[in-house]
């Protein structure tokens, strides 16, 4: 599938619905556990994707549109999810991370971005020339590579508690590959 | 986190929201395109889901609270869902999931299930002596597995579009790993 806008807005305006319906109300036991030292939880990956909305994903596509190849992007905040969340629960990340999400989208959605704005061009600082339709393909895939992760780090809490069965659930043999 | 039968019962009841915020009316281009041929789409991934109420997993827990050890599980039917889906919506598969896993857990509940009968043990085909623990457990880690697949399959279609970017994916970089 080449970069379709309307798919990306479908996909990303979701996100807020399927980690609520996921993770809101959950025993903690899923929800706050993580796969070891150095690694995420449920919790700290809604706060991660709470950064992205505030600082990141907004802030590049407006460089591009206003800058385009002549500024680099600021690097992604990757660890901006322990100022976000720190002494908030699930609920209020889960409630915080919708809010934004719908606001980002409101926005993109009155840009009434053309075709020749997609191609747009804009630098990140380390993979260089992006497009501006890559980077709002990459805002819904950073999505998915969440909740890949998030299915992940909770079936790892059953790694023994499944037995053998452990043998056949591809999840469990997820290597986490950065993610 | 060892088996917990409250745990495994709050996830499992809540994958049909999951999977409805995730797929209900979302373009076609992402639930019906697959990882390529011998693949699953997300349609097709929620009919294996149906599958697995209608044929294995409540079979399988009352074969081992009526015959323990003494007979084996019918192998899991894991291409039951091109019967389960032919001629079917989306929407409708959803809505069968949706009965089905709210009519077995309903049953689930109803056993009233006591540690002694979490560690009853049955016969698996393959995997030779399991606990109705660990069927529970498996139950509940194989919808993990499937949100798992999902998010990478549907990520698949965004290879291209993302550009550069596919290289800080972790999603992109699964290998699939039998599920």
């Amino acid at each position: 599938m080449t970069h379709n806008l309307e798919n990306t807005l479908a996909l990303s305006s979701r996100t807020p619905a399927v980690l609520n319906a996921f993770l809101r109300d959950l025993p903690d036991d899923w929800t706050l556990s993580n796969e070891g030292e150095k690694t995420w939880s449920p919790f700290d990956v809604v706060g991660h994707l709470i950064g992205g909305e505030r600082t990141d994903w907004m802030a590049r596509a407006k460089m591009i549109l206003q800058h385009g190849e002549s500024q680099s992007f600021a690097p992604f905040d990757r660890f901006g999810q322990e100022r976000e969340s720190r002494g908030k629960s699930l609920s209020q990340l889960l409630d915080e991370f919708a809010r934004l999400r719908a606001e980002n989208l409101a926005e993109v959605r009155g840009w009434r971005l053309t075709a020749e704005d997609l191609a747009r061009r804009g630098r990140h600082p380390d993979l260089g020339v992006v497009t501006l339709s890559q980077l709002l393909s990459t805002w819904a895939a950073h999505d998915l590579t969440h909740l890949h992760q998030i299915s992940r780090v909770m079936a790892h809490q059953y790694r023994d508690a499944v037995g053998p069965w452990s043998a056949y659930l591809g999840v469990l043999h997820c290597d986490g590959h950065g993610g």
